[in-house]
């Protein structure tokens, strides 16, 4: 069995240091970011990704920009723009901007995220039948985290509980956070998984193969909206027309009440290169992000329990 | 603009001729089946794919084994077995078998098939509006047939006629036959395209960039159920979801009347290296086809008319 993992983010005296994503799952190694137009190239080449994640980098952004003596309200402008889909970005890089110590702040940050993701863990076992073959898409993990993982922290949690749980995992194009990094997560942890194209989800609901889904979320509106790594819409929709339960795991800094409805959520769009080939001269549209409407959520699990509404 | 296509695949006096559809949309070149073996490769190998394509490819192979020789029973179950979804193969095969000449049965096969989807084409274009907007999934192009295409022959139909088509092409996981070959074929065309992650189509649907669907078929139960690409079935869910039209666009010899329903249709796995990579150890389900029930199916498109039960 693999060793104890390191922290996703971590501050590291006077930088910020993650596990290089983009590497995964070939090698585990570590990749420090000194300023922050490093930092905010690992988060736009997606060295580390993910909401909660986001939400951690941002504010140790901050956090660096204070101890190099940067314009913190241009570091954090720049740190925002990187990715406008994740609502925890801002969320951090807010926290550490409005506390009189930012690097306290931003560890303090890191350090509540575990915790929260367990906790999240903890209520989710409760949705999860025993034997149950999970959906999941894209990665809510403890890479998408500091550690433990929102959607992933449910399914270790039922894991843990005895449940024994299976995994379909989604690939998740274009970047593949599925067959890279969640089926190396669940591997490492034990869990059996088996990794599909996205488009076999449906046809494994037909089947009776799934019995419930679980998601993370990059902002979750006011009205229960939820922006999630494109592909969740449709998996959604497919489990809604099978009958099958649909969980939105997520913390809550990944709620935004200043946001009312899904379509006032910034999507992303990103390189066409990352689909891979195409006939030259031919467009590729690659939207990163796509929004399931709160009426096909069953419910969100977040730390403060599990709700039918986003309010809790 | 790109010369005219040469036929997909061909009889060349004492062979079989093809493009070469895994070097797309890099390079176009024929490619050369002496034996029976060596198609069977081709097929397994998807140089030659597509069900119209596979059934002249059967037929061809009946063929190549009465100029060689060989035992046309051996040929036939070895032809069938490369891949067991595609309606058309069987029937390819049996058509050679029954005949007097062989050769002559493929030649006239092989003509037929641009003829039907002609006829295919002009039907179609009746349900396709003014500059529709069409998504479509895999490839069922002339690259798919001996030429012209079904469903890409209803939209070059209508494009033919001045509706002015443009088309979101699904990428196609995991062989990208849409990224690669449908892709290809529209730009050659003139249509304009945008390719697009599987993951992306449901999300189209919700913003309203789609007015309808139509796809292909591998195989067509006598109820309507429907075999084609993994994804299909989830694009046709979406669509239902949306009030937007899914169209089938086959020929008669992929409807069986053998199989009374899709869950008697087999469902061919192929090789899990074809996803890609994941950590080492981790499953791998890689499922190429999957079933949508005829009440998902607006209509089906066939060289006999628009209808909307599968006996026209």
């Amino acid at each position: 069995m693999p060793g104890v993992m390191p922290p996703t983010i971590e501050w590291a005296g006077d930088r910020v240091r993650l596990i290089d994503q983009r590497r995964l799952p070939g090698e585990l190694v570590m990749v420090d970011a000194v300023t922050i137009d490093e930092l905010c190239e690992l988060i736009v080449t997606m060295a580390v990704r993910g909401a909660p994640a986001l939400g951690v980098a941002g504010a140790m952004g901050i956090a660096l920009a204070s101890v190099r003596g940067d314009d913190l309200h241009a570091a954090a402008e720049k740190l925002i723009s990187t990715r406008p889909t994740a609502a925890n970005l801002a969320w951090g890089v807010r926290r550490a901007l409005a506390a009189r110590d930012p690097v306290a702040e931003a560890v303090d940050v890191a350090q509540e995220d575990v915790a929260v993701n367990r906790a999240i863990g903890r209520h989710g076992v409760s949705v999860v039948p025993q034997d149950a073959r999970i959906l999941t898409h894209c990665n809510a993990g403890g890479l998408a985290c500091v550690g433990y993982g929102t959607a992933i922290g449910v399914i270790r949690a039922a894991h843990d509980s005895g449940r024994s749980p299976s995994v379909w995992v989604d690939e998740t194009r274009p970047a593949r956070q599925g067959a890279r990094l969640t089926a190396w997560e669940l591997d490492r942890l034990g869990i059996p998984c088996t990794v599909v194209a996205d488009a076999l989800a449906a046809s494994l609901m037909a089947g009776g193969e799934v019995d419930l889904v679980v998601v993370g979320a990059d902002r979750i509106a006011a009205n229960g909206d939820v922006a999630n790594k494109v592909g969740t819409y449709g998996v959604a929709i497919a489990a809604r027309h099978h009958g099958i339960p649909f969980y939105v795991a997520a913390p809550r800094s990944t709620f935004d009440p200043s946001c009312p409805s899904g379509d006032r959520i910034p999507i992303e769009r990103r390189d066409p290169a990352e689909l891979g080939d195409v006939p030259p001269g031919v467009a590729v549209d690659n939207r990163a992000f796509d929004v399931t409407p709160a009426d096909l959520v069953t419910a969100y699990i977040t730390e403060d329990g599990v709700s039918t509404t986003p309010s809790g």
